[in-house]
């Protein structure tokens, strides 16, 4: 399918006051969404963090992407790795741009600039061709792709300012009884099978008291997950580790860079713990996995076709990981349905993906979903894989502009969690990874 | 595509007197070609080295693999994964199944059976969408694909018996100027710009001789490869490297196993010489690339979709060679059109096939093709990718059945290069790798 225009739309979500080890969610995370129209006159789409230098690089492809063959991402890929020179490290994730100890993302410009564009033309080639994207990535091995429970240690809010103040789903979770609610009130809703507790916001042992209220609340037929996002040293992770052993599915990036998780995983190993780490941090790309793989750094790598570089680029990443013995879990950040559908047909399509995937759908708003139809039904904590063609739904161009009016209206742009936390919590905060 | 009939069809190819380091090859090679035919009568085709037990195994297979959908490979690879249980020895490659020094294979089984029946859903599903294969593997980053004159010690004779007696294209060519000779000729006709020379076959420094000629008649634009198949001591493979450094374009497995191929690298980094080391039978699977990687043990993995378990399979792995630092080449036995077509899909969309690939292909002669217009033809050394859907050819069904009756007739099966050297050429003759 002949590409015939492409528009790059920055939408904006409300977001509740979301805690991490960096600082706090702001009122609204901003997204992008691509579209690629095809001569036929329909369109695909695709979703992107929001970062201003994606958002213009993906604006200054436009003219190579039209004329394209949909079908031909090898194509589009070498066109747009043409136009990025890589590292790039302006172009990392905003929330991780200060960073002292930024893990190396070689790949990571080309790969969030890609993966939208790549993600609409195999939308719109599966429109065109009448099968879902699932099928062009392989075929589906499973009918249903199960997801689990992001917990946020939170504060009273439901994000949004002036007319889109959103109400407050979950309310406050500043103890381990606000997060043992918090996973109540989610599962109630969705029906996730597994819990992730997003920590690296109070001390260690208050954390590990989380993961304990919630191990008491739901039962050992529940796994669990932690991700302090780097807030501990080696030595507290393998304090944190020992204590939670036998409770955590996997440990999720407790320590910064390769070395640190290989020190931990050496050290857990030690006291006779064979505790799965797992990391969306310290490999981040095809250029970390050698080393990695000869330090036995991590055992669980998440996988994110907005940053590996696209759905492809993940079904690739999980050859890799059943190749060296390591598992595959999904990354997520804010996002809308078009990404969950993605993440959703990538995970029909990938046999190794043996991990409930993460994702933040549970905190979007009904107001800000861009399908029709508004926000997806999961059963039983999965999204049902679609058998329509393309990614599966139908895009509501209103919500989609109203997004982008709200995208226009607000100060916002690149995500700054660090700043906000000065603002709205403590005016002393600095960035400290790790922490403790 | 629902799949509604499946053909395995084993034909016979006469194959030429072509010396390798465990024999000769018998007057005719077998292979199974696959038939998936679609509801709406559409066919597929795919192509299978033969082995009695892979057919079996693949008619085995038949009532499971009609009512799928062609596109749904991931369910059609676990059927057949199901199915077979590995490491199965005794489906490895016959010509190397009495090998003391076999290598890992353990998806062997699986791969073997997987990847004609792959290569024909694609097909399939190709014709039936209206788009070459090359685009369902994610779009062509090349218009022609390059492949390498493939010289052979040879003896007089052109293969066949009786009425299938063949025409001695090429003429006996067992000196350094017969091998000049027959690359002579085979560049002529088909524009080559690159060389393999299989050794293994005369004293090494005599196979030396033979490249030095080639280096001679060809000048030092013409990349040199060497292949003698495992025939060499790794203190002989050091004094062939040694005396070749400069000369190779790498050097294709002198010797046995993943722990010798690291030990020549080591000595020949040690003298200084960084020629990459290339392999298809040390490295045959994704099971055997940790050990490779960790021993630095080879620098090129020649990709064979038919071994490796189909065409995104070796996608798959392209990404694997070029995430740890590893060239990738391509690997080939006696075949007919329909594996050129699938190799010349395949290599247009692997961006990191970067070396010309092997190809019995010129060894074929016109009356064994099983494709409509006879033997596909070559453009300056290279196949240009169909646009055509599909894999790009109309099967002759003539053809086919001919072939088909041929191997009926003939009381070869299961390849025996070593029964056929004792028969033809010496009654002495033993399997030993390494031999000198």
């Amino acid at each position: 399918m002949k590409i015939t225009a492409m528009n790059v739309i920055p939408v904006a979500i409300a977001d509740a006051p979301l805690r991490n080890s960096v600082g706090i969610h702001e009122p609204y995370v901003n997204r992008i969404v691509v579209e690629l129209v095809g001569e036929d006159g329909l369109s695909g789409f695709g979703e992107a963090s929001y970062a201003t230098k994606t958002c213009e690089t993906l604006e200054a492809l436009r003219a190579d992407i039209v004329g394209q063959d949909s079908l031909n991402l090898n194509a589009i890929q070498q066109i747009v790795s043409a136009r990025l020179s890589f590292p790039d490290e302006a172009n990392l994730d905003p929330v991780f741009k200060n960073f002292d100890l930024t893990p190396r993302r070689t790949n990571s410009a080309f790969a969030r600039t890609y993966s939208p564009i790549e993600v609409a033309a195999l939308d719109l080639s599966g429109r065109a061709l009448g099968v879902p994207v699932s099928e062009l990535l392989g075929g589906r091995v499973r009918d249903r792709v199960p997801f689990s429970a992001y917990l946020f240690y939170k504060h009273a809010g439901g994000g949004g300012e002036g007319d889109d103040l959103r109400e407050d789903i979950y309310g406050e979770a500043m103890t381990p009884e606000g997060v043992v609610a918090q996973a109540k009130q989610m599962i109630d809703t969705y029906g996730f099978k597994s819990i992730k507790l997003k920590a690296g916001v109070f001390p260690p042992d208050d954390e590990i008291a989380g993961i304990l209220a919630l191990r008491e609340a739901f039962g050992p037929d529940v796994p669990l997950r932690i991700d302090p996002n780097c807030a501990w040293t080696v030595e507290t992770s393998l304090h944190v580790g020992s204590e939670l052993a036998g409770t955590l599915e996997y440990f999720e990036d407790p320590t910064p860079e390769i070395s640190g998780m290989a020190a931990v995983r050496k050290g857990l190993l030690e006291r006779g713990i064979d505790m799965p780490l797992a990391t969306n941090m310290c490999v981040t790309s095809f250029g970390d996995i050698p080393e990695s793989v000869a330090r036995d750094a991590v055992q669980v790598i998440l996988g994110d076709h907005h940053y590996w570089g696209g759905l492809r680029a993940v079904v690739e990443l999980g050859r890799i990981c059943s190749t060296f013995g390591m598992g595959l879990s999904m990354h997520s950040n804010s996002h809308l349905g078009i990404s969950l559908m993605a993440m959703t047909h990538l995970a029909a399509a990938t046999p190794m993906l043996t991990y409930d995937a993460d994702t933040h759908y549970p905190w979007l708003h009904d107001a800000d979903e861009v399908i029709q139809g508004g926000k997806i039904q999961f059963v039983d904590g999965c999204v049902p894989v679609p058998s329509t063609p393309g990614l599966g739904f139908e895009i509501d161009r209103d919500a989609l502009q109203r997004g982008h009016e709200r995208f226009q209206r607000i100060p916002y742009r690149d995500r700054d969690d660090v700043t906000y936390m000065r603002k709205t919590v403590d005016p002393t905060w600095e960035k400290k990874l790790p922490r403790w």
